[in-house]
């Protein structure tokens, strides 16, 4: 057996069957396996941001990682702002990095490059596999590596010379490293804190962010009258009817201000402690209000989880009488489209067992509220903030859960960065209903602009942001890759082609022509 | 003055007045400049792999660097690939990255990342800036790191407090480093070992491509009879009608082997030892022939232009008398539309002075003859052999040649990769005429999936090279972006489009439909 098939099949025994895959000569050996595995569902995206966010949107929903082929140090490369975002979702991921034959990398050819540099910044673990015995161990490794708590992206790099080697044979799989439990005496302490009836916020992240994270905390707070926040952009929220609600921290900080004030005690956890997510002149980077005391009740990799059912039941919580999300729809909105209204419609539609890949950025401000009482659904956000996700994760989420509506919702600038997503969409006929907020423009810019000090932008600085000349038309961009697309220019006509679409099989997108007033 | 003004006054006397950039918050102030520093000519691209590529485009015609504007790691993640082709292409580029403020690298904010690490494997020189005072300063030794003999990429990464903290002042531009001259004593030698009349290849690479080095190289040829050859990828080629015609070494390196059987001395000048542009199973790495000995003219950095004249002297040529082009252009092709008649059809209707950037990969094989005898031109070819380039580096080629015409050679699964290019072509009104060659394949992976020894591919694996399912219609996909396009499915069809999109103002893309044949 050749080391690409025994890579192949090490992974299979570890539980990975999927692969999305930008291959070139490098990793041809791998693409020539694929038909003696065909358990291996193997993905093409025609760019590696696609391949690489992909696998960040089925990690998240599946629970296991995929892999991804990627082609030497430049396939990586174009892979690694969704390889950030993955790191921040903590999201297990293994990436396959095809590399020159070892004996070749003296020579310096064209597309060599140092991997592992590129590699380190965006992998928890990092391995170049050195012989054809040890390549399949150094795989069953790397999948343990990703799913060890917490989750997150093992990098495996294979020269040329191990995947067409013979003399491999399939590893065993690797146990991960399980989350730690939280001791006792942690949950006791804070359990003492919440009990002082101080204010307090119990902060969710990370994997607490899931259902049984959300009623154990809802337990919690039903009894000790804590107040629960999310992270601001968790990486899978779940949420409506049925579910405890709770509402994210605010992107701006001068908002989690107002969020957080009084508050004496914020409890972690599996969140960060809040910072802002970037820096301005005169204002702080820390948002922890003064006077309030951070406690860590779980850290990443800690059973977040574990520790919340344990402090619900050291306070006393029953398990039942806590709040849940009551059902309640906006009405479907007639009139102009904009932000207001498009966000009215998508509540109003909004199918059970949605996943919503959420890269709205500032067009989706009215979109928490007018979905939070609709039926049961899970929201991915962008965690790392480098954009260019939403499609991608959309694109993966969607393989990881058939017979789930997928609803990927972008910005048109954000869209421009990984639009080739659409056509994987195509080619696989996944359910992806992806809606266009067009405003022809870089709206969260012009936003920063002002808050960086410098609103006083004359035409030049203001051509920076405008994506109006000429304008994108991605009626025209989405058919090119052969998807069906309409455009929507009123409320009606949007929450009409919104319907339509939500209820197509395979993939369709919407154009939603909001313009840059919020519609309030 | 604020520190962003400052820089980018520094960039301007250094003789840096064009700026690609997509920028985001951190770089926000370098965008609010703009309106006070109107000499810098910044250009919009949707994605930073359009940014970095068209940096590169535009410092291979321009002969000086263009800045880059990028935002944060993820930003710059996006334009490795292209990065990486610049640093094979020795292009002068200074990217400018725009990072957190540095009392806010503590809170490891979700875009946070390990900048310096991204960027080293495709930098040849990097700095981040520590203060204010040293920033302007930080600027002038990028862009003379920039330009120092043999150019590259230089990474200068400044915190956003230093953009807006008031108190700089403008850095004189420094002294970039020349190239270092070739020792009399090394010209003799080598002009002794061509006089000996064994069978010699002279090299052609890096500097030595241009018309200087190709004049030098041909009288040296004409007195001594020793062949000339191009490296495989020059990063710029003049050729055409009175430029002395040199074959460049082919990809493969069994046509390499023949192109180079019997030679006994092999001499380069700014080239590289030949060698595979990947491994293959029972394949030489080291292209060059037994007996064969290596001498070195230039190195990368030395003049190897200086190097070549003096070897023209020494070996006695005269100044006139040498092989140039003669004028011949093809027919104008009929009949099946295919990469012959592509070619063809090129070869006839190339303009004067025309700028070519070639990422047509296999399509593109017919061309070089095609084009041997069109009028004076110039090639710009893959140097790092990460795909995407091509557009990009026909939108920077643009900027820094208005009037020349430049044609944009494009194989379809390449084109995926920075199709964004359109639109910025689009905005700045730029003289482009693109080509997407679509065969709806990965034609180069399936002579690679053969090469690596896996020829008897599967229908899976032959998938992983489709492209046809769903087709990608370009025409779609450049009207969306604002260009004017159309396809050709014939000879005469193509022939009469391009015929009408060169003379055309502004950008246009003509769609050839090809198909998987080569029409011989």
């Amino acid at each position: 057996m050749n080391g690409a098939h025994a890579l192949m099949r090490t992974l299979l025994g570890a539980g990975v069957d999927v692969c999305f895959a930008n291959p070139g000569t490098s990793e041809m050996h791998f693409v020539a396996a694929l038909d003696d595995v065909p358990e291996m569902r193997a993905i093409l995206g025609l760019f590696e941001g696609v391949v690489t966010g992909a696998a960040d949107g089925y990690g998240r929903m599946a629970g296991q990682p995929a892999a991804t082929l990627l082609h030497l140090g430049p396939g990586l490369g174009n892979g690694i702002a969704n390889l950030h975002n993955a790191r921040r979702a903590r999201t297990p991921v293994v990436n396959i990095i095809g590399d020159h034959a070892i004996g070749h990398r003296r020579y310096d050819a064209p597309l060599q490059s140092d991997i592992e540099s590129l590699a380190r910044p965006v992998s928890r673990w990092y391995r170049s596999a050195g012989d054809i015995t040890s390549l399949p161990a150094d795989t069953a490794a790397a999948v343990a590596a990703a799913c060890s708590a917490p989750a997150g992206v093992a990098t495996l790099v294979v020269p040329a010379d191990l995947s067409w080697s013979e003399g491999a044979k399939v590893a065993p799989p690797e146990t991960p490293r399980p989350p730690a439990a939280v001791p006792a005496e942690a949950v006791e302490l804070v359990a003492k804190v919440i009990a002082r009836g101080e204010p307090c916020v119990l902060l969710l992240g990370g994997t607490a962010t899931r259902e049984r994270g959300l009623v154990a905390s809802a337990r919690v707070a039903k009894v000790t009258g804590c107040r629960l926040l999310a992270e601001t952009f968790p990486a899978v929220l779940e949420r409506g009817v049925g579910v405890p609600a709770v509402e994210r921290l605010a992107h701006l900080g001068e908002m989690v201000a107002d969020q957080l004030r009084g508050t004496r005690h914020l409890v972690l956890a599996d969140a960060a402690t809040p910072v802002s997510f970037f820096a301005y002149p005169g204002r702080p980077g820390l948002l922890v209000p003064d006077g309030c005391t951070v406690h860590v009740l779980a850290a990443p990799g800690d059973d977040a989880v574990g520790a919340l059912e344990a402090l619900a039941d050291t306070v006393g919580a029953a398990h039942e009488g806590f709040a849940r999300q009551e059902p309640a729809r906006p009405e479907r909105p007639t009139g102009a489209l904009n932000p207001a209204s498009a966000a009215a419609a998508i509540g109003a539609l909004l199918p059970e067992d949605a996943v919503v890949s959420d890269e709205s950025n500032t067009t989706g401000i009215f979109l928490p509220r007018a979905t939070a009482g609709a039926p049961r659904h899970t929201w991915l956000c962008l965690a790392g903030g480098a954009i260019g996700q939403g499609m991608p994760v959309a694109t993966g989420a969607a393989v990881a859960c058939p017979g789930r509506r997928v609803l990927s919702l972008e910005a048109d600038g954000s869209a421009m960065y990984t639009l080739q997503s659409l056509w994987t969409q195509a080619r696989e006929g996944l359910d992806v209903t992806t809606v266009i907020f067009n405003n022809g423009f870089y709206a969260i810019l012009e936003l920063e602009l002002s808050r960086v000090g410098a609103q006083d932008a004359g035409p030049l600085a203001q051509a920076m942001l405008e994506l109006g000349n000429p304008s994108l038309d991605f009626v025209a961009l989405a058919r090119g890759m052969g998807v069906d697309a309409s455009r929507a220019t009123t409320a009606e006509e949007f929450t009409g082609q919104l319907e339509r679409a939500l209820t197509a099989p395979g993939p369709s997108l919407v154009e939603a022509m909001v313009g840059r007033g919020l519609g309030l």
